[in-house]
Parts: structure tokens; sequence; C-alpha cells
């Protein structure tokens, strides 16, 4: 269940009265520990008596080697499979706890609190758990939804600009998928500009738009698949990021992405131009370019090739668009095609 | 679904046809690399043509590091979600096989074909998936129903009698909880002198027992649990038997665990004392006694402390009878209890 409030500690201590755990766990790494885990502890019961375990910051800490400390600390702790985790985080922090509570003793229950916004509007939404491996994303997890998630924005306040924005990306992408009103509407907006109650308002129609596609496939085996626009591209840039060692913010990823699979659609679905130079000119605004070059695409190619969505080792799989809110899914590309595609983003980002 | 046949090339090229997978792995460990692996090769195209992943032998190789291997091999020899996994071989390796199925790449498909007495009475079936961690006993891991089981007893000539025994433990337990006629049926045979075609029929019977009982109830919320009859004494022996680095075959530990949960039923539940006999009776003369004495009671309820079926630590949970075929969910025991059943149950292992 999805609870859009910005009166986090109270709705908190109201689900852990009604679902009595045997005992209590809160998830944080060193920023929310920091940050936003004294406020909760001050006017929650339930997370000030939560026993805290703290996972290092950063995807490139959402491995096997952190996910084994969750769990050493759950089993020292006496966690049973009717304990309770609560994930107080980003994406990090809600993708391996979530991955630690759907495995530890088979499964004990998990609430999802994001505490940024590419977390609210994505990775805390949907039921999708997991780690990295061998150097790419997601490589090992499983699907479980929430117990609850409660999403606020509350805590942006701790959020840099770089954060808010990169949230923003997977917002982007939700009204591409939606309509045109949405698209205008989220590229009238600068992140860093939007108010606590503004920001709870749209993050309730954004995230909306991912619950009804997840609802209807749970399990991505089709629809699901629509909320990949962007993401085939933008792992393999967050990825070849990741693997020079100046990791790029996901949501960064996903906007340069989003470009390069809107270049694909305009090739493959005549997908309208004009809205790829709308979307061009937002991105060059908000999103400091990212550097690649010719020589880095067989490394993108090799990644796209080994993303979890394709059938087959030939064929690299899309999401792409006819038009705005007209997604297809099970599009393929050639390797040609990506490679014209990539010469027509650097060219629309100026690198 | 549970397939019952001894033709099992043939049902496994059908199903694999049927599929239509992007790829096939094998995962075998040492022994049935080398005692059925070639068989099946030389039989079924499908095994033939799949890529073979071997795991270490024994439940003490369940653990993290043998998983990372497969999703390793499996990422490597690119694997997609697509692909199926073909677990061909005792316990050990349909729960680390279907654990590691379930999350790479958030869930891929998997069959469990079982080459022990106990994998097919017991491990291969009903969804539980996972390792050992923290020295106990699969802490870590997931219910997910395999895709296919091939039930079939034309692998058993390559087992030992005390592999037989200990499946043949898991037999017992269904049976106490079916009826007294399946009880008597079950204690009127020995495990290493029947015949294939009569262990098919008699495995049919068995494993629909635990069939009905994981239907109604496959992630242990409830009735499921009637299926622990046994296992909170016995996981406690086997776990002991794991540190002191001798460990016992896990029917062996169940054997004695149902004595002293038949001892616990009786004092609690007035369950009739002659049974207790017969099964005590049967066990001393298929079931080699493994030794403990009174130094060893902190630490087996420790054990017995942790499982991970307990609700809060101070509460040991036990599914014991009211009388065969009747039995009882939720029964605590006292440490004093358990402690005159532990004493009782040497007795009459002669201990």
């Amino acid at each position: 269940m999805i609870i859009f409030t910005n009166k986090v500690a109270e709705t908190l201590d109201e689900i852990v009265a009604k679902k009595a755990p045997s005992s209590v766990f809160v998830l944080v790494d060193k920023n929310t520990e920091a940050l936003v885990l004294p406020l909760l502890q001050s006017q929650s019961a339930t997370i000030e008596n939560a026993e805290v375990i703290v996972t290092p910051v950063g995807d490139a800490s959402k491995n096997l080697d952190s996910l084994s400390r969750i769990w050493q600390t759950l089993a020292d702790k006496g966690a049973t499979r009717h304990s309770l985790l609560i994930n107080l985080g980003g994406g990090v922090v809600s993708d391996i706890g979530g991955f630690a509570a759907a495995t530890f003793k088979r499964g004990m229950s998990f609430i999802n609190v994001p505490t940024t916004l590419l977390g609210a509007v994505d990775a805390a939404v949907g039921g999708k758990t997991g780690i990295n491996f061998n150097n790419l994303k997601n490589q090992i997890g499983v699907f479980r939804i929430a117990d609850y998630v409660i999403i606020s924005s509350v805590f942006f306040n701790t959020l840099t600009g770089q954060e808010l924005r990169s949230g923003y990306a997977e917002m982007i992408k939700h009204s591409l998928l939606k309509s045109k009103s949405a698209f205008r509407e989220t590229l009238s907006r600068y992140p860093d500009e939007i108010g606590p109650d503004e920001m709870l308002r749209l993050l309730e129609d954004s995230v909306l738009i991912k619950k009804k596609i997840v609802d209807e496939d749970p399990e991505e085996s089709g629809m699901r698949r629509l909320l990949n626009l962007g993401h085939t591209v933008g792992h393999a840039f967050e990825s070849l990021s990741l693997m020079r060692r100046s990791p790029l913010a996901h949501g960064y990823a996903v906007a340069y992405g989003l470009l390069t699979e809107l270049v694909l659609s305009n090739r493959i679905l005549s997908f309208p131009s004009s809205e790829i130079s709308r979307l061009a000119i937002y991105i060059n605004n908000v999103y400091p370019a990212f550097y690649f070059d010719c020589d880095d695409y067989p490394e993108l190619i090799r990644i796209m090739t080994a993303d979890k969505k394709n059938k087959s080792p030939e064929q690299i799989n899309f999401t792409l668009l006819h038009d705005i809110g007209h997604p297809a899914l099970d599009c393929y590309a050639s390797h040609e095609q990506i490679h014209e595609a990539l010469d027509i983003t650097r060219d629309l980002l100026g690198i």
C-alpha cells in the first residue's frame, strides 16, 4: 500500500501499532543516519525503539558484501520472520533492504520510507529489490512489494540540487508515458524550485502512473517494461560511468538515456522531432553534460546486450514511443541505429 | 507442476520443447555429475546441450560462497531471465539452485529433478529455496515454486543405504500426519528393500500429502507448519552435528527429532505412548544412534530458540500430534519439558 503524506512519524506509529511486529529494525545509510534518523527518532516511538542498521552510501555499495552484513545483523539481533524492517533512505537503501527482508528467513515484512525524490518516485515503489553483481546493476534480486510505502516530501530539504534533478528525470519519464500535457507540465518546472506541498501533489500524480502499470504486471512479463523507457541506454551510461569510477547520478543517466531513446523512437517509430528538441533544451538547462565519444560505443552496446530485459544476447530490447503517451514494447534497434542515435545525442548535448 | 514418472529424459525434452527457454543450464554436484549426468546426457537432447554448472557436495556447502559462484557462472555464460535452470541432484542442489534461479535477474525458470529419495519426498517440492547462513540452516532464501518437479525413482540405485534411510524419515513424517494405516504401512518396509516401481507409487502417496498442505499455505503462515513435525528438534540435532563437524544426514536428524517430538506430544497432548514405542523400535532398527548428552541441552535449546518459525525468541514453537493424523500447530514446551523429552529420547535410543 502506498501512502502519500507529510506526517511520516504518525503514519509509521499507526502502521506498527496495527501490524504488531515481534521486533523493528530501521535500515539507514550514513546520510540518512545523520540527517533524517534523529528527526524521526524524536517524533516516532517506533523509530526511537527500533534497532538501527547502517549500510554504506552509494550504488557501488549495493553489493553482496553489504547485503551479507545486513543479514548478519538481523540474525545477531534476533530478528524473526515476524519482525519488520523499515528502509529509511534512497533507492540504494530500499533496494538492498527490500532484498534483505525478502530473503531473511524466506521473507519478513518491510516498509519503505524514501527520503530522496528518486526513491519516492521510482525505487521505493513497485517491488523491485536487489543488488548489483558482476559489475552489472540489479543482477540479483526478487520482486517483492513492500508492505507499505510512505511517500512524503518532508525530507527533501536534506537533498542536494543534484539529487533533486536526478529524481526528476524519472518524473519526466512518467510524463512521457502519460500525455503531452503531463510532459509539458513537468518541463515547465525546475526541480530545485518546487515547494513541499506542490511536490507531494506532483509525486502523487507521477507515482500513480507507475503504480497503475506495475499493478497490471508486477513481475515484468509485459506491460511493466513500459517503465524501461530511457533505461536501456540510461543503464549503459550509468554502468560506463561506474567503470570509469566517476559514477553518474541515476537520473542523469536516465535523462540522457531518454534523449537517445527518443532519437531511436524518431528513427524507428517516427516520434516527432519537435518533442526531442523540447527535451534536449530542458536537459541542457538542468543536467550538466556527461562526456562520451564513439570509442565508448562498443562498451555501451556490450552493456545493453547484457541487460536483463533481453530474451537473447543477440537482440537489444527497447521500449520506445510512437508519440508522447503512445509507447511501444519490444522494439529492436540494430547496432548501426544505436550508433547513429548516440551520435545525434552527442550533437544535442553539444559533446 | 509435479510429474511422477520413471521416463525422465523424455519428460524433460517435452517440457523444454514446450517452454522454449533462451538457454538451458543444468546444476549438478560432484556426485550427480559423475553418477547421473552422463546417463541423462545420452538420453536427453536438452541435457546434452545444456551448460553444466557444478556445485560442491553437502549441506555445509549450501552457503553464500557456492551461491555466488552459481550466479557468476549464469552471468558469465549469458543467462537471461528467459533461460532455464535444471536442478539435478538432492536437496542441496534444489535448495541452492532454486534460490539462485529465483534471484538471478529477479527470477528465471527452474525445474527440479531430484536424484535422492530425500530430495524427491521433501526438498524438491513446495517452493522452499535457500542457503545456510551464520551456522543456521536455511536462514536466507525465498519461497518459489519450481516450474516443474520431475519425481522418479530411477536414480535411487546410485544412492547409499544411508541416503535411502535419510529420505525415508520424511515419508515416516508424512504418514504420521496422514493416518494410522499410512504409518503402519510405512513402518512395515525397510527403505533399502523397496523396488523402483513400488517406490514410485509410495513416493506419489507421500509427496501428495505434502503437496496438499503446501497448496493451502504456500508461504507457511499457517497450515504448512504441520510439516515442521519432527523438525524443530531435528534441525537442532542437525545443527549440533554440523558444529561438531560430523554432520548427521538430514533424515536421521528428523527421525530422532520425530521421536523427541512424539514424547513431547505425549506429555502435552496425550499422544499414545504405544505409537512412540513403535517408532522407537523402527528407529533403533534402521537409524544408528546419534550420541548426545545433557551437556548438549543448552546448545540444542539455543538452536531451537533461533528457529525461524518462532514469533519471538522466548517461545519455541512446535507442531505436535494429539494422535496419528491429528496434528496441532503452535504448541509450546517449557525448557524443562524439552529437557525431559530429550532424557526420554536418550532412554529410547539407548544412549
